[in-house]
């Protein structure tokens, strides 16, 4: 069966947990999954490391990137790029392993147009008003910024129908599951083991002749 | 998430173990799966009892359920005709249970035309050399036998890539597995969960216009 890696763009709802279902998930299966790691040109926060969350480059080097068509996508936001590197990606899947790419919805259909395989996961809270909650839930913001969040989110669902799977977090470690079994299926879709039902034909045929 | 059925066609090679498999499969998860029985004109073979393997029919009562539209499909093999009755189907979908059809590549082709959400399902062994040990192994049959298996085992590879996924029978428990894995994440598919993005978005919307 199908040994190469799959391709997997997580997306999400802002404070949909996707940073914590990543996590979990690689820790569990640090020998299937890989995460890939962004490059971009905004600054570090607090608690954020080169290397572990982002790449921290500057403009020119990032710019440098694209010109050397080093990156799988990329894209602006406010200012700021950022886009996947592609050295990474592209060694992890031939090794075997299934690369996940944690990105905004442009980037994930970008990904989808140059790798039509790319599996396409949407990781959603179990209803609106629960994603309501989490947005206001912290109880730290003003109004102010969970109403930005709002429209985020509004613009965010506009694009759920392009994914072909939803994960519904309801809790981690069901989400954790849900994401495990959807690849392990995927690895057996048909249109990804073209080369197995090409051999198996090839064999019955030759044993068929042989008589 | 998707509360209603799935209706799943599962054909595979002779010989591949597919009515272990179902049998096995129904056993696990009764609530989960009901195991749709076709309709035959075909006489029963020793052990085979009416309403379990087959729906024993004479030709002029299957004549007439073509006619009064109450087979979902139909096909003819060696002038006797299989089809799959419409009510037990239809009513097990919407108890949200998912129908196992256990048909024929003619049969899942005409059924994917007409319920375009059907998930087809194509058991194999894990090799061409696995599977004429299996055609073959058996012991009793004339070479004759063989070979005409092997012609038919030709036929079905040939529709293989027409499935949406592929179950190496390569030991009973992982395919049950790998089956029951599968079912379940397409419930999470983006396409069978329309009405769920759909309230999503619309109450998304609400709570931004309330505001």
């Amino acid at each position: 069966m199908n040994k190469k890696g799959i391709l997997i763009v997580v997306s999400g709802f802002s404070g949909s947990g996707k940073g914590t279902l990543m996590k979990e998930l690689l820790a569990r299966y640090p020998d299937t999954y890989a995460l890939s790691i962004s490059a971009t040109t905004r600054s570090p926060r607090a608690g954020e490391a080169d290397g572990r969350e982002y790449f921290f480059v500057s403009k020119d080097e990032f710019e440098k990137m694209i010109a050397k068509d080093e990156l799988i996508e990329y894209a602006k936001y406010v200012e700021n790029y950022y886009g996947t590197p592609r050295d990474y990606v592209e060694s992890k899947l031939d090794e075997g392993k299934d690369v996940i790419l944690e990105i905004e919805i442009q980037g994930a259909l970008n990904v989808k147009k140059m790798f039509p395989d790319t599996l396409l996961l949407f990781v959603t809270p179990p209803s609106a008003d629960e994603l309501k909650k989490r947005l206001v839930g912290r109880g730290t913001e003003t109004m102010e910024v969970i109403e930005s969040r709002m429209d985020r989110a509004c613009e965010e669902a506009a694009g759920m129908e392009y994914y072909d799977y939803l994960i519904v977090n309801d809790s981690l470690e069901s989400c954790v599951a849900q994401m495990h079994d959807i690849i392990r299926a995927e690895h057996r879709r048909s249109s990804r083991n073209l080369e197995f039902m090409r051999e198996i034909k090839e064999d019955l045929e030759r044993m068929r002749s042989r008589r």
